[in-house]
């Protein structure tokens, strides 16, 4: 099946810069088809930290199991990704195929096992072919390149239209440091920690300590703010590398005033490197940004931005155009959080529609049409009832959803 | 837009008979549209006794507001029900028309405010057309039948392909008595209480604090464990009406041993007006019944079985006929309760696919293509941590619902 591009195809895909300390290889395996690269290698340099969130799926793959276990050591050297199978519910094979792998990585590049992160995407319930990907592994290892991050976006794909690539240069204390990312997704995305596979390099010289804060402070609202169809992937990876090439001072504290450029520049690419994702998402037509304010805490304001984010029947009358604002109003009140149903007021394209729970008599519908017919759609609902609020993004729900995802397997 | 019919679409109705102690009228009031009725009366004769379940949207209609007010007074003499407009979000304006719709019943039929039940179905966010309902709730109410059964069925339904009709007649101490059910729903169906409108009327003398008994038994395993899309409706509702006319002595104990009969029947009457609703979904072409077993508590079990059941991506490869048990793993690991991954074993149509976490040395995928292209697809889960289960129902997720919805304004 051919899956048609998304219509938010990026124009130009950036220019990724080198980053000290890192070597790549792509390598084809054949996985699950032979005309792609499936199998990706990074090599980091000594003493890279490195910091991660995964899913919280409880039928999460052996992958994740191996990668949650060794975090805390908060060393990298190598990260091996494969595409087209997931490794999941593959029961002791799927174990002893993350072992075999890691055995292989810590005798190539010379390091310890708790220094190697292996992550799979792909189908579930297939065993992987543990000799193809040897053998490529093996093969690629020779041929490392300083940079490769185009190939590297690409290998990682599976019903992705476009690949996902992201950088930024800041500085730290004087010192330019760069920051590259790459992420894949467009399938069952509802992060519960994380979304599927994203990593994110940097020169820059930072405890593993630190880069787990910042991922703790910034994921929930970037990977853990988006949802395409309310499904978690057992996949779900956010890996984060800082190889500290770029010899600044090592930065260990969340609030050293020298570090707040990287900060809200890391804090901006997450959030860019999510909404690819949802842009991409399966069969997506437009991109919907819901801000839900007005409540007594941030979490509140989240549980009813994602229950109108994941509401089936929001999503489709976006997909077809139609301003439903009371489909907004349902898909709020079944998000189990209590609130007064006559103080809510709603905006669609920032025109009020809905106010003190009813239709607001200042209503110009000619706008709130035009502003449906966009690809990029805002909803910002009001509960007057504290002074929280919370972001999600999320796409529309489509034929070419469900032409996808009912042809998966054949 | 034209609807197209459910492939379930009865073959044969059932033939309803009359209920003693019950006069019914539809009527056209041109709510949302002029060519079908839109208006049902119930009228009750004296002393009969009433229980109900609502739905737990903090968005409820009015109407849902006044029936909980007043549901503890136990009695009822007039039920109101509109189709195309449901009567949320509108404000002062929608409290207003609950008081004057239940004003003008108390006047008609001589009874007090808390004797008269009203619902209201349809677009959200409309006020309701007040004067033309009043006409036609006054013209019909002129002239009462002893059965309409299939008009007031028909008269109540919205996106609903078919009316939903369901009788039995069982015993009492000797007694005979018939209990009657309608009911309607097809599209945001996840009810968490009832799902949209069902009512259940029999001639059995019950007391309504037994009526109310049974309704909280058995609402949890027929209505609240369908789902379509997971969407909860604002209005959903169920309410059950004793007239007393069968003549029986009152039955007042659930554990009476001349009611176990009746109670059998009402269980099974619940379940069959709940699966009506699914095999109606909105674009359904499958009825799927998920079982999980295996757990320690029965609402473990349910809460993983519904992750199931609203997962669009297995929704949607059910629809595709893919036998696609990997997304059964993933909507089981993302449902917020915890197991052992390494213990799933999944059947489906009853064949052994998963075991222990992986795919069963003993599957044959034959059988289980061959069962996937039929109308009934059975899943069942064990999680071998516990002796409890619940089942759930739902439908596949089509081209069909997409095309519904994004297009119910227009």
């Amino acid at each position: 099946m051919k899956i048609p591009k998304s219509p938010f195809y990026p124009k130009n895909f950036p220019e990724m810069p080198k980053i000290k300390g890192i070597k790549m290889a792509v390598a084809k395996a054949g996985i699950r088809s032979s005309d792609k690269n499936d199998i990706l290698i990074m090599e980091f340099t000594q003493d890279t930290s490195v910091a991660g969130v995964f899913t919280t799926s409880y039928a999460a793959s052996s992958n994740i199991e191996h990668c949650r276990k060794i975090l805390h050591f908060g060393k990298a050297r190598v990260l091996i990704v494969n595409s087209g199978n997931a490794n999941v519910a593959n029961g002791s094979a799927g174990y002893k195929a993350v072992e075999e792998i890691v055995n292989l990585c810590t005798d190539l590049f010379q390091c310890k096992g708790e220094e190697v992160y292996f992550s799979s995407t792909g189908v579930i319930g297939k065993p992987l072919p543990l000799d193809k990907m040897k053998i490529a592994i093996e093969r690629a290892a020779k041929n490392l390149s300083v940079n490769l991050w185009e190939d590297a976006a690409i290998s990682i794909m599976t019903t992705d239209t476009y690949h996902k690539m992201v950088t930024r240069k800041t500085e730290i204390d004087g010192v330019e440091v760069t920051i590259n990312g790459i992420c894949k997704g467009s399938g069952m995305i509802a992060p519960n920690m994380a979304t599927m596979l994203s990593y994110v390099v940097t020169d820059a010289n930072i405890s593993a300590r630190l880069l787990q804060q910042m991922l703790d402070e910034y994921v929930p609202i970037s990977f853990n703010s988006i949802t395409v169809e309310g499904d978690t992937s057992t996949s779900d990876t956010l890996l984060i590398f800082a190889t500290g090439c770029a010899d600044n001072e090592q930065v260990d504290s969340f609030d050293d005033p020298k570090f707040s450029n990287f900060k809200s520049i890391l804090k901006e690419m997450l959030i860019e490197m999510a909404h690819l994702i949802v842009k991409d998402g399966e069969g997506a037509s437009k991109f919907i940004t819901i801000t839900v304010k007005g409540t007594s805490s941030v979490l509140s304001a989240k549980q009813l931005a994602l229950s109108v984010a994941n509401s089936p029947l929001v999503k489709t009358a976006i997909a077809g155009g139609d301003a439903n604002w009371g489909r907004i109003v349902m898909a709020l009140g079944k998000a189990e959080i209590k609130f007064d149903k006559n103080k809510i007021a709603i905006k669609i394209g920032n025109v009020q529609i809905v106010e003190n729970g009813e239709l607001s008599i200042k209503y110009a519908e000619h706008l709130v049409t035009e502003h449906m017919k966009g690809s990029n759609i805002e909803i910002e609902v009001d509960l007057s009832d504290g002074q929280s609020k919370a972001t999600v993004w999320t796409c529309d729900l489509t034929h070419g959803f469900i032409t996808i995802n009912s042809k998966y397997l054949t």
